[in-house]
């Protein structure tokens, strides 16, 4: 893995995650339970050291978590199928077919079924590439090298465009997100090297 | 990787999560919208193919997507540290530490701190090792190989027993759940080839 080995420091438990910041988290603007309807406060509940959305009516402690997000390399004849992004954010900016994984799926599903939206290609899944933490955003980037069935491809209402790259063609300065920027320096730098790893990387961010 | 490559076929799409599937899912028990405090309506909003719990006043559309549980395999001079559960489910049945990841944490993290939480052992993450699939309890569950930074360990609220086994020593018969036995298995084979590699697997379980 091309990331240092992560040394657990148990001060980091209580003190990492300031009441300030973790109530800006995503799943932090509830405002009322979604169970009962009665509005829920926010309290640290006993045996647990984070606080939490808590329901004064129903009891129910309402936990959000991180997301995953899945996406695909499809490669057909060495080419790289990449989407320019018809809506927001990064509209008109290049991405690798991605997208958040749905309940009922696995990874690998997840990341076809992405590629399928948003591209119209229909691939093979092969093997795990990335794998990014953005704490701060609260996601991990989950994302597979894959081979197309097909040439086939088309726009969707997701992609204004969807194009094949060869390697030296790729936008670099017309990345969408850093992650995808990532993702592909993961895939170029292997497959010159002429080998598959798994990339652990942890995405610094800082907040808007 | 030890699964077969994952071909897609679009069809599942629209036809592999049928309506009363999904709403059995995990995340779709919601009745009230969590933002206005209204009655939920569960439709499939336009531009999507699934079904949502979307608000009628607010317009807010409810996600449910899978959690991510993060663990770690922690060894001490060979010797593996597995904790029997204290609590529900499965209560007095051996685990490796484990749990679901938090908002703000990277997966090395919440992997160390669930390890702290259930073993009192402090941990360095080392590499990626298990990557668990249970698409129908809405779960990737994420294992590492870790390396205890002392012998140091101790009961917990979580943890009625917590020791060092001998790989001849694992209790098979007496694991909590699959994934544990999956995750173990891994370890051990990996370890007796004198190799660290990543298994991805698709774990198949039938709802209750």
């Amino acid at each position: 893995m091309k990331t240092s080995d992560f040394r657990f420091d148990p001060s980091q438990v209580r003190t990492g995650y300031s009441h300030s910041t973790i109530f800006k988290e995503d799943g932090f603007g509830m405002n009322y339970c979604s169970s009962c309807g009665v509005r829920v406060l926010t309290q640290v509940p006993e045996g647990d050291h984070l606080p939490r959305q808590v329901c004064p009516s129903c009891h129910t402690i309402h936990y959000s978590n991180p997301k995953i997000l899945v996406g695909a390399i499809p490669v057909w004849e060495r080419k790289i199928l990449l989407c320019r992004r018809a809506i927001a954010p990064r509209e008109g900016y290049w991405t690798m077919p991605s997208g958040f994984m749905e309940n009922g799926e696995t990874l690998q599903m997840g990341a076809a079924r992405e590629t399928f939206e948003e591209s119209l290609a229909r691939v093979t899944i092969e093997d795990l590439m990335s794998v990014i933490n953005i704490a701060a955003h609260n996601q991990v980037h989950i994302l597979f090298r894959a081979q197309m069935d097909s040439p086939e491809h088309g726009v969707t209402l997701e992609s204004s465009e969807v194009r094949f790259f060869e390697e030296a063609e790729i936008p670099w300065a017309d990345l969408a997100f850093r992650t995808v920027t990532q993702a592909l320096t993961h895939f170029v730098e292997d497959r010159q090297r002429g080998q598959r790893t798994l990339h652990l990387v942890d995405l610094e961010t800082t907040r808007p």
